[in-house]
């Protein structure tokens, strides 16, 4: 095993990542920021447009929130940087007083958007809702980013479908180097209203050597940490799996690694145990108004399903959410069934919780210097029953 | 003026009512139940479903709410008494520890139900979800609230449609009175799973006479209080506020008097002269749904109106609630426009603490000896306005 990398460069001012304790190569850190501390490794839940789904602040908070991810693209599109500035900010449009990271908005371009005009300049395309031209070049998602008032920016990067060839992926990696390039050159020129760490992604699809490549340029360049790009475009679990054990350990041993679009307790556990610190994924808001809500031990619990109707029993005995101190089963099947707004508050409050905890329990098994039972433990339960 | 209907019969264990001060009509009280007490004037959220759309308990709570309604007719077709009951009762159903009144289905037959069948024995019908029957009568509609775990239930009335003829009024008001008799009759066949007060309900449509006529047959039974019923039902506003004027007066001084089905800030204030003292009414959920959020002068603003889009300004300036502390009407306004659950949160949040925060001050301007000029000055101001 080689010796970990370093980060080249220091941290903005107003940032700070310490690492309290590592196993393996699992780390319980502090990732601290003008907008608060976030204890790593931490999931980010999604704040799609202004909001997540169907939370007050104070919900997202009991959930066990540190930090929410914002969507560039959305907010652009609607309701509009300039009105989201008019208004005085992410934070103040989101009621949300903490650290808020948000993407370049490159990825829903990638998936959302259509006439899309890649070039080395940026990408031109027009928006999924009225067609309006929008041109992202690695300095206006940054200018962006900044007027929404963002805490951690992403840079732009091209992000290639998956089951693309080699050569194309080669060719991204090639590209989002450039451009990640003109981001940092862009940021002495950004007009900032606070603190704003900027993040650099890693591409190379499922190739070590295009991995390697992409991030020895990107530690090149003084980024306040990295992520890995590109892993959640459909290539496949095992893909997944294998793309975040070599990439992870690419990153800087020193900085927060941010994996990004990816959620799920048996992912977290094997990107953890790479080095990731940070996550975001729709998939706990998203399942939640399906009525599909999440166990501890990785499983999950159809809401719909009729053997819940009279089950007075919570969804999770140990769980100390909201919906399952204050709620039976059978009162969460009701909800679902009637499609009440509050069944999809409860299901998001409790998939967010369950997120957390796990992460949190993670961050205790390094600390506690018990990671690897931890982890042996959970993937072995978790193999008896697929098995 | 005639002095004060006093009850005849003392209220249920448990319960209490005491007025702390009255001026003209307008009373400020304390109506103590087993579930907690409340102050009157005081309105009630309506759950239909086994919730009040979009909120928690505690956003329920944190609104200004002492008392919720729940719909016997909804609950008792989904997902059936029976499942309440195994699920633990109604409060645990909503995760709402304090009072609930449930009305007795009555009502929903009358406006949602179809192949109705009224005889002296009751109303039969078929639900409007899949059509299968279910028999109303006085007994049973008192079994399914007790069954419920109601704190305050209703007895099962006959409200004509607004506009028949005054016979059929007076039709439904001898029906009433006798299914009244036989409501009482059963109370001492209930199975009771906590202690639970009943209500009687009085009709006589918009006739002076009918009225006097119910009241004074239904004071000749010992309920715990008594309902003005019959009076939304569409005879128009006039007749809706004359009514309440010739109704109120005619029920017991020293009991809760409550108007069914009305809410609004005029209707409040010309209510609550007249002593009434309980309210409830789907508007203020329903319309912040629909983006029509109340202000505290009796006028609304429709959230959706592009004119908000960049207004930085809360919904009310002095209003302490979450929407208008954290939120700017510009941000409301995109939560509406992007359907996101949040906004129908925060307006429902929004509209009961307008409700509420109103029929606070009514009470301490009773308790300070300056109601008059409290409603005068409201009464001028809307007039000023609407003129």
């Amino acid at each position: 095993m080689s010796a970990p990398v370093q980060a080249k460069f220091p941290m903005t001012a107003g940032f700070n990542f310490a690492i309290e304790a590592n196993s393996d190569g699992a780390r319980a850190g502090v990732l601290t920021t003008p907008r608060g501390v976030i204890q790593t490794p931490a999931f980010m839940p999604v704040g799609t447009q202004g909001t997540v789904k169907g939370l007050t602040p104070d919900q997202i908070k009991t959930t066990g929130t540190q930090i929410v991810l914002s969507n560039t693209y959305h907010l652009a599109v609607r309701p509009g940087v300039d009105t989201v500035r008019t208004l005085g900010g992410l934070h103040k449009v989101m009621g949300w007083e903490g650290p808020i990271l948000t993407d370049s908005g490159g990825f829903q371009v990638f998936s959302l958007g259509h006439r899309n005009k890649i070039s080395e300049h940026g990408v031109e395309f027009r928006n999924h809702v009225d067609g309006s031209p929008l041109l992202l070049t690695p300095e206006s998602v940054l200018d962006i980013q900044a007027r929404l008032g963002s805490t951690i920016a992403m840079i732009l990067d091209e992000c290639p479908a998956g089951g693309v060839s080699r050569d194309e992926v080669a060719k991204a990696v090639v590209r989002t180097h450039r451009w990640a390039l003109r981001a940092h050159e862009h940021r002495s020129r950004l007009d900032l209203f606070e603190p704003m760490a900027v993040f650099g992604i890693m591409q190379g699809g499922v190739h070590e050597d295009l991995r390697k490549e992409s991030a020895q340029q990107l530690l090149e360049i003084p980024f306040d940490a990295y992520a890995v790009g590109g892993v959640s475009v459909g290539e496949g679990r095992d893909a997944l799996l294998s793309t975040i054990g070599l990439s992870a350990p690419l990153l800087p041993f020193d900085r927060p690694r941010y994996l990004m679009g990816v959620g799920g307790l048996e992912e977290f556990m094997i990107a953890v145990d790479q080095g990731i610190d940070m996550f975001d994924c729709v998939i706990p808001t998203r399942n939640a108004r399906n009525a599909s809500l999440f166990l501890g031990d990785g499983s999950s619990l159809n809401m719909k399903n009729a053997r819940h109707k009279q089950d007075p029993n919570p969804v999770e005995e140990d769980c100390d959410c909201l919906a399952c101190t204050r709620y039976s089963r059978g009162t969460l099947h009701h909800l679902y069934q009637r499609k009440e707004i509050l069944a999809y508050t409860l299901g998001s409050i409790h998939n967010l919780s369950v997120f957390h905890r796990f992460l949190r329990k993670a961050r205790t098994a390094v600390l506690d210097g018990v990671w690897e039972d931890f982890r042996d433990g959970f993937l072995s339960r978790l193999s008896l029953r697929s098995g």
